[in-house]
Parts: C-alpha cells; sequence; structure tokens
C-alpha cells in the first residue's frame, strides 16, 4: 500500500514528515511512502533518520519536487502556479494511481483546492469537509465536521456533512449505527440558526441514518455522539478554541505543580503522567483530518505536528484506503438526490 | 447598594443562591441583597445559614414571589405568564428602582426576554448581547460575546457587539485601549463569513476603537485581545465546547494519577492543587455573564452554580453598578447612528 506524502507542509521543515513516515512504515510494514520534496534534503534526511527508523529505509523513496506552497499563498495562486511544488506533485501522484493516498501538514486552503482539481468529489458534493476525531469522555472519539472549508453553508450541505460523517464512523471505525447530531445553541432561548433548524428537519426525515438531533458544545467532549456536524466556520472556532484551552490548562497544570514548594516535588512526579497528557489532549496535533468527500484519500497532518503526529496521519490515511471509504461515500452518497 | 436576587433559578434549589448573596455582602459589606422567592423557603434558608455566614442576615431581605420560570419554558410563555414568578418579580424590582441590579442563575431566554421588557436597552441596542469574562494565559481575561442570545447576526450587530465589549473593557476592568479582536476562522482557504468580512470593513473605520482585526478560536485563550466578538452561535458553541473540555481534562489528569500504583501518591498530594485548578478553569459556572447592552444591570449567573459561584455574579454586578455601565453605554453609543 504506496501512500504520497508531502513533506515540505509542516511548520518546522520536512524532518518531521520523514520520520513521521518511517514510523509509520515500521508500524505497518506493508506501507510505502513517497515522499515529495527537494530531493537532496529529502536524501539528506533519509541518511541522518535516528537509529529506531533506520529500518524503515527500504520502504521509503524520494520524489523530486524543486518548490514548495507557502502557507499564506492563497488557494487560487496555488492552483495556477503550484505545478512543480511538493503539495501539487503529491497529489498528481495519487490522482494518477501512483499512490492510493496523500498526506500533507501544509496549507488547507491550497490542499483543498488542488486535491478537488486533481482528485474530484463523489456523489456531488460540492466541496469536500474537513472532519477529524476528537477524544470523548470515556476514552472514546467523536468525528467533528466541517472545520473550515464550509462557511455559512445551507441546510442541504449540513445533512452531506451528516451523511458523510456517518459513513465514515460505519466504515472505518465500524460502529453498527453511529449516533449523528447537529451541534446546536442551548434550547434555552433562541433555538438556532435557520440552517440548523432546517437541516434539524431533513435529517429527521433520513430513514436510515441514525439522527439523535442536537447537541450542545459540551456534548462534543461528552461522548453522547458519533458524529457532531455543523457549519465550517463554527466547527473551526471550536476545535482551534479547544486547542488554545488544552495549551492553557496543561501550562497551568505545570505551573500550579511548579508555584508551592510543598507540591514541587509533586510536579517533578508528575512530570511524565504529564507529558502522557499532553499528547493525549492535543487532538488536532495528534491526529490527522481527513477531507471528507474526495473521490480519493488526503489527510491533513497539522502544521506543527511532530513526527509522531505526523505518522498517526499517515496511518489514518492507511486504514480509510483498508476500508475503501470514497467507495463507500460514492456508493451510499450516490443516491441521495 | 441594593441588588435583587432571584433565588429560585439555579438548579439546585435556593440555597447556593441564598448563600452566595450571604457570601457577596460579607465580601462588600455597602451591599444588600433582596431576596426573592416562596417566603417560606427562603426564612428557612436564613435561618440555617452556614455558621460563616450568618453574619449576613442582616444584609439579606426576603421578598416573597409564589411562583418560579421552569428551564425549559419559553421566553413567551415566561412573558405573558410569569408575573408572580421570583425572577419576573426580581427584574421588576430592579426596573421601579427597588434595586440597582438583579442577578439570576435561571432560563436564560426567560431572563433576556423578561429583562427587555421591564428595562429596555440603550442606544437603539435592539437585543442585548451575552458577554462573560474568559481567562487566559498569562493570568489575563478576555471578554467573549455574543454567547447565544443573537443567532444568524448581521455585521452591523457584530460591531454593536464589538462597541458595547470595548466599553465594557475599558471602564469595568480600566483598560486604556481595551485590544478588540473579531473571531474568524484560518485566514488559509476561507476568509470567514460574509458578516464577518462585511464587519471587519466596518470596524476598520471606526475611529475610537483599538481594533486590531481576526483572530482565530484559540486566540481566545492566547490573551492576545481583550475583546473577542463573534455571532451568538459561534460563541455559545465555543463556551459550552470549552467547558466540556475543561471537564473532561480535569477528570483524566485525575484518572491518571489515580491509574498508576507509582502516581497514586503523587495524585493524592496533587489533590488540593487540582481542586483549585477546577475552580479556575471553569470560566462559565464561577464567572457571572452579563446581559449587555440593557439600561440596567442583569447578571446571569451559571444554572449549575455553587454558593461560591454565585457569589462571583453577585459582586460583578456590584463592580458593573459602581462603574455605572448602562450610562456609559447609553453615552458612548449612543452616537452611533
Amino acid at each position: 500500500m504506496r501512500i504520497a506524502i508531502d513533506t515540505m507542509g509542516g511548520d518546522a521543515g520536512p524532518a518531521a514528515a520523514v520520520q513521521g513516515a518511517a514510523a509509520a512504515v515500521l508500524a505497518r510494514p506493508e506501507l510505502q511512502a513517497d515522499l515529495f520534496g527537494p530531493g537532496d534534503r529529502l536524501s539528506d534526511e533519509l541518511k541522518n533518520l535516528p537509529r529506531h527508523l533506520a529500518a524503515a529505509g527500504s520502504h521509503l523513496s524520494v520524489h523530486h519536487a524543486p518548490s514548495l506552497i507557502r502557507q499564506d499563498q492563497r488557494p487560487t495562486d496555488a492552483l495556477r502556479r503550484g505545478g512543480d511544488t511538493s503539495m501539487a506533485m503529491m497529489l498528481k501522484h495519487v490522482a494518477t494511481q501512483g499512490a492510493v493516498a496523500g498526506v500533507s501538514a501544509g496549507n488547507t486552503g491550497a490542499l483543498m483546492a488542488l486535491a478537488r482539481r486533481e482528485l474530484g468529489t463523489v456523489a456531488d458534493i460540492p466541496r469536500p469537509a474537513i472532519c477529524t476525531a476528537i477524544p470523548t469522555r470515556g476514552d472514546g472519539r467523536c468525528y467533528l465536521l466541517d472545520l473550515g472549508a464550509n462557511v455559512d453553508v445551507s441546510a442541504k450541505r449540513l445533512v452531506d456533512f451528516a451523511r458523510m460523517g456517518e459513513v465514515m464512523a460505519r466504515h472505518v471505525d465500524g460502529i453498527a449505527a453511529p449516533r449523528v447530531a447537529l451541534l446546536n445553541v442551548g434550547s434555552e432561548g433562541t433555538k438556532g440558526s435557520n440552517a440548523v433548524r432546517e437541516a434539524d428537519a431533513l435529517l429527521a426525515e433520513v430513514g436510515a441514518l441514525n439522527y439523535i438531533g442536537f447537541v450542545e458544545g459540551d456534548g462534543i467532549f461528552a461522548g453522547s455522539a458519533d458524529v457532531v456536524v455543523c457549519d465550517g466556520f463554527v466547527g473551526n472556532a471550536v476545535l482551534k478554541a479547544s486547542e488554545g484551552l488544552a495549551r492553557m490548562l496543561i501550562e497551568r497544570v505545570q505551573a500550579t505543580f511548579d508555584s508551592h514548594w510543598s507540591s514541587r516535588l509533586v510536579g517533578m512526579l508528575a512530570r511524565p503522567a504529564l507529558r502522557r497528557l499532553k499528547s493525549e489532549l492535543d487532538p488536532v496535533r495528534y491526529n490527522g483530518a481527513s477531507l471528507l468527500g474526495l473521490d480519493g484519500i488526503v489527510i491533513k497532518s497539522h502544521g506543527s505536528a511532530d513526527a509522531t503526529g505526523f505518522s498517526y496521519a499517515v496511518l489514518r490515511a492507511a486504514q480509510e484506503v483498508s476500508r475503501d471509504l470514497p467507495a463507500r461515500l460514492a456508493l451510499e452518497l450516490g443516491g441521495r438526490n
């Protein structure tokens, strides 16, 4: 199973992507990773792989891409002039069936635009949604979508998101009848935006869907749904705010331990536990996000993901390939209109 | 300074409100609290005040209200039939200048509707916004609004929120030139909803405002702005999700300590520090939220606030009274059209 990797998207150069790909192929030896980026730099990275990853070398191959998409580059510009970049060449490799999935930690807007052009979408989905798994209480997880690709969406698009998220949870995670919910404001006072109320009525009519109605923001982490659907503006705000809050909380836990002499010892003893938590609690950085609705598999890794975070994104791609996600989406959403 | 208290709004009966009011008047002895609720129950609560609050008795007086607004009651129903409830009588007391501010932990929609009818709004604000202070990194705070009173809002309303939040931060918190930001999705890919982009252009034209442009969700907790403005749907989702995440994180920190024999001792030693954190990190439960834009002062306490949480809401009301917030809003927003 061959995965194409854009190594030049992350904030800290290609090392995290190359080492992440190496860790992934060691974890799943049926994987091959095709690395896109400047040939010389990638060869150097491969030569200097840390000892525990060195055995991955035979599963990694370098594909020279002279240029890269910048984080601030506009999607339209990426479409026009991005042809020789690691991101575009990686996607073209997937489109021409050189690989079965692609992974990038780069500019989300450019990735969305290029992936849509190279791969197209399934079942008349006009534009993919971004979707990631959020950790919930009781060690569960919940798919949240859309995370920013689609703002000001209509009720009909919210229904698309619900159906795509449901297919993902059912086929990729093996949940028999995923509980699907619409994110809404408290039932007190207002009853939500027009699009959400209309989507609620539409979802109640979709026969095969285990639609459980509205959840509020805290319901995402409560584990009360397997798929939570919202406008991309809302999902992006919720996800990024959660990221910021998690970072602040971990800092404060650490600071609390460090600031009192009586707990300084406790703090030292607690450090390994805190380190474990830190990685658990940063869902964005430690899971990949799927571009759901593409006729192909593309995973967005977090821009500041380290090698471990990037390896999860590669393994996520492999998992979606195993479950044949785009074909499932095409089949189940095909009859929606 | 006399504050009117609806004692029947909270999830757990009037004890938290009565004891919270008692704690507040002990902290600020110039306060008097007029307690609204069933006379017999409130007299019992006063007789049975915990010893450390007993000295508050002379600052508390009972105002009999036979009925109450239920959590699931619709605002229209509260307007029509709520006349003899503790919430409506408390607000009428404020409107007739029996008290200078009101506090309730009850049904937000009903509180908004009744407060608007009894007190009206300032400077042609069509509908108040809900606003609370969020803790940020580096021990700062940031006002977030709207938190759910106004969904699907226009750019003009976002500008109102910005101006109201700015007046609050300047006059109540004494910040000379509060940094005001608009919540938006990542600059990558999309540039936000139509209303947000339009509001951005309008805010850049407001001369006296220290408008710093867009922040993403993580910017709320990063301390990069003093006021962050968004649609009520988005703000509500962000706030409730943050509440859910904070609760999950605290549980996990505790569970991490409890689950390994080597860290069980650490966990026991860490318990007081965790307890301190828990209260710090639950902004909603531990601060009141202001109904900003009313021609009067009404603070919403969290429905599940304990006595400490409720006392903060009462003290928040007193602080807004001291700074003459509604008059400031009327003056500064009056010339806005």
